[in-house]
């Protein structure tokens, strides 16, 4: 066993008066001293129950910086060996961190506030069960690969210049065609701009639509994406509180500029809103002259009964903006997304995504266009669409034969994850830690919330996960719930 | 009991030759009765096995159509009083004729800016004489289609989640390897942020680096791209004057918090900025606790001599952040560019830019990795600087040919264009009406004046036009000119 050595908590002086999160602070304290070398490579950290004392925080703060340093390969933890300094490559530690950053410039305001968001970090080849992905290994790479490479070859002028910044003209007519028969969506391809994801969509939004301390509603618990992106953009979110009952629409106020939600299924709670609450919004919308933000994720996947039409197909006014992607139907890393304007707007955002950079390559474009209009992507949904109804079903059924004493899990009608209850009180940070030390990950309920008391639970995606890699996930989180009342009978 | 009233059968007319399936012309014809209250509210609807007989359709296909609606909330049904039509609120029963532009909410200040700033429209087909469009015909587009097919077909998990957002990691290697050995770029690749173009490179930098009301100078003439995003980011512009003698910056004020250059060669002048003045700068910078933004969009294209190293590897402070781009050395609509950033802002930037949604598709990286890492990057820049060589010489000798009564042109070392100066008083927006006329493009001059009275003259791309098109363009561009002689004769 190797010696343990201490870590020097004087070095990691946490200012509380920062406007840095503490978290953030203890976060790039141990980074930087990860990447000079002072934290020596398999070095031993403390338990975050001790460091947190040591420190005089809470333990959420330790949990939140340890997080991030595991995902990004700071830190590797292994059952019974704690948290280590991993082996990092080369090239690290000739890094120029310490090269005179206190003589840089401070970033703006907006950009302090930008970089220090928090964002919900994936780990590579670990996505049983985070939230957000999609099954890849049946998606039909040979097909796609043949469609991508005859428009990589297919040189054309009018594909390399700069006029097409809202779309490649076959994407918009095919993602139009789309959305109006599927989706209810009353558009022409013309009112289609094809961005590069939906975050993308998203920050767009927020900059064209709000000003610097317009008010924004956000669902709570809802989407940091958008949360993330509107406050970007200088919004001052107000919550629209969402619960097993469905949305609080009457608890919402101030009056708003812009309203987000996911009305085909809510994030992370997976419920449908019902149409009386959409006409509701609506009328609400109208009453304050307010944008409607209708993020419709992943409403094609529904086991049962049928796609619900999207809040576009029912207004009449223009004032719902509609975002559609592609990350969960075909794969996250296409990075293509789209937003359906009114048309008054369409030339406005053209010139707006020519400033902000923010469209796709058009060859891609092309691909895309092709996989949706030969029938592929049809054709790719409906399997899906069966496989995740039967993975849902045997996860579900899995998790109430395995995690019965601590979890509870029902199935729902759309989406690619979903919620489990605690069935005892516990903190669902602790369950994270416990979790990542016996390899799953899943995402946590509580930081869904920023108005309402937190939730603790656990958001779970099963979607791209086969049969075995569930199986195998599951006894582990057994293991990890295991560990945990282990501890606390111990602690 | 409410009184019972008949469903008008008539109106549910279905198309059994439609390629629409019957239980969602059912539910559609259903939903837009509903919607515009021909079917009135707690109105009872026939039991499904009635109904089917009615209409002489399976039970399958009207309990279809009763569930969706029934998820959806226009129906709702109770045990032993059968199905109804939902109680819905006001919003329903308008007609959606016509959407009413003005009754749409308005944008935000910040969005009327930026959907109205001054873009360089491309024409599709029209490349001569465009500026910023590199040649082509000419690219390895069969490799490139290889390449990017087989990183397609290489399914990868740990290229299908959200964590990579800075860039594929083969990618930022080969960029840094890239910047060291011919830019002089001082980099490790961590510091490297691919982002979806230099468009999206600098939208970002403004944000991060700018609050609403900071000063930033930006070359007059210069660059619109640039303009335009830090404008959209809130800043203040000032002028950093450019003539035919260089950087004018004593003559620059007030205190920047950004300073925007091309060092390499100034848009849209073509000079190289003296070591001299880049010294000056970043002493400048320092004093005044600046950013340098450093554009080095196309200063591969060197014909003379060496290319000179960019500024970032002068500056020992981190305040030069590097922007560079592929779609001047591979094509415009590859989309791919990058942003060197100091090593304290890459977990910054990692979640701003996650915020943001401005990171190219991952796949494509790897597809971009493998054609600079495996040589074809380097081969394809080196026939090209060869190519635009000999086109720039060609083009200069045709233009001081053909045009010489109206335009001076003069070869110049380095870029992808050049500028023509008018030799008696004309209004380049005169020239260009008169040349689109004769079916030839270029940029105006004056537009990239926002200080100094402009100077009228064209901006010429010759690079992506071969030797015939050339031919042909000048002498369009010789009867523009005697279009225009003629009319003011004639006026």
């Amino acid at each position: 066993m190797p010696r343990r050595r201490q870590l020097p908590l004087d070095m990691l002086a946490l200012d509380r008066g920062s406007a840095t999160p503490l978290y953030r602070q203890l976060y790039e304290s141990l980074r930087s001293q990860i990447l000079d070398g002072r934290l020596a490579a398999r070095m031993r950290l403390p338990a975050t129950r001790e460091l947190a004392n040591d420190l005089g925080v809470s333990r959420n703060t330790v949990i939140g910086a340890y997080d991030a340093l595991q995902a990004e390969g700071y830190l590797e933890s292994a059952a019974g060996s704690g948290t280590r300094v991993a082996a990092l490559p080369e090239y690290v530690g000739r890094t120029k961190v310490g090269r005179h950053a206190s003589r840089l410039p401070g970033l703006s305001k907006r950009g302090r506030l930008m970089t220090s968001l928090w964002r919900d970090r994936t780990i590579p080849d670990r996505i049983a069960f985070h939230p957000g992905y999609p099954e890849i290994q049946a998606f039909p790479f040979t097909t796609w690969a043949r469609l991508v490479a005859a428009n990589m070859r297919n040189i054309r002028e009018d594909l390399f210049g700069y006029h097409l910044v809202a779309g490649h003209p076959r994407l918009r007519l095919a993602i139009a065609e789309y959305l109006g028969v599927s989706r209810g969506v009353n558009c022409e391809p013309d009112q289609i701009i094809v961005v590069t994801g939906a975050q993308a969509a998203l920050d767009l939004i927020g900059r064209l639509f709000m000003d610097p301390g317009d008010c924004f509603w956000i669902e709570d618990p809802g989407y940091a994406g958008a949360y993330n992106a509107f406050v970007s953009a200088g919004g001052r979110p107000a919550p629209l509180p969402v619960g097993p009952g469905g949305w609080g629409i009457e608890k919402a106020n101030p009056s708003p500029r812009l309203i987000f939600v996911t009305p085909s299924c809510q994030w992370p709670l997976g419920l449908v809103m019902p149409m009386e609450v959409r006409l509701r919004l609506l009328q609400i919308a109208e009453k304050h002259d307010a944008w409607i933000v209708e993020d419709d994720y992943d409403s094609e996947y529904r086991f049962r009964g049928h796609p619900i039409p999207a809040m576009q197909g029912l207004d009449d006014s223009g004032r719902v903006i509609y975002v559609g992607t592609l990350s969960k139907t075909m794969f996250p890393s296409v990075r293509v997304a789209y937003i359906v304007v009114p048309p008054t707007l369409v030339e406005g955002f053209k010139t707006a995504v020519s400033v902000s950079g923010q469209y796709p390559p058009l060859l891609l474009q092309a691909a895309v266009a092709d996989f949706i209009s030969q029938g592929f992507f049809a054709i790719h949904l409906r399997r899906m669409r069966r496989l995740y109804a039967r993975r849902q079903r045997e996860f579900v059924a899995m998790c109430n034969t395995r995690l019965d004493r601590w979890l509870s899990v029902r199935e729902i009608d759309t989406g690619m994850q979903l919620m489990g209850r605690f069935k005892r009180p516990m903190d669902d940070g602790d369950v994270l830690v416990a979790a990542m030390k016996r390899g799953v990950d899943f995402s946590r309920m509580s930081p869904h919330y920023r108005f309402a008391e937190p939730e603790q639970g656990m958001f779970l995606g099963y979607a791209g996960v086969d049969q075995d890699t569930t199986r195998r996930g599951v006894e582990r989180l057994r293991l990890a719930f295991q560990d945990l009342e282990r501890g606390s009978r111990q602690g």
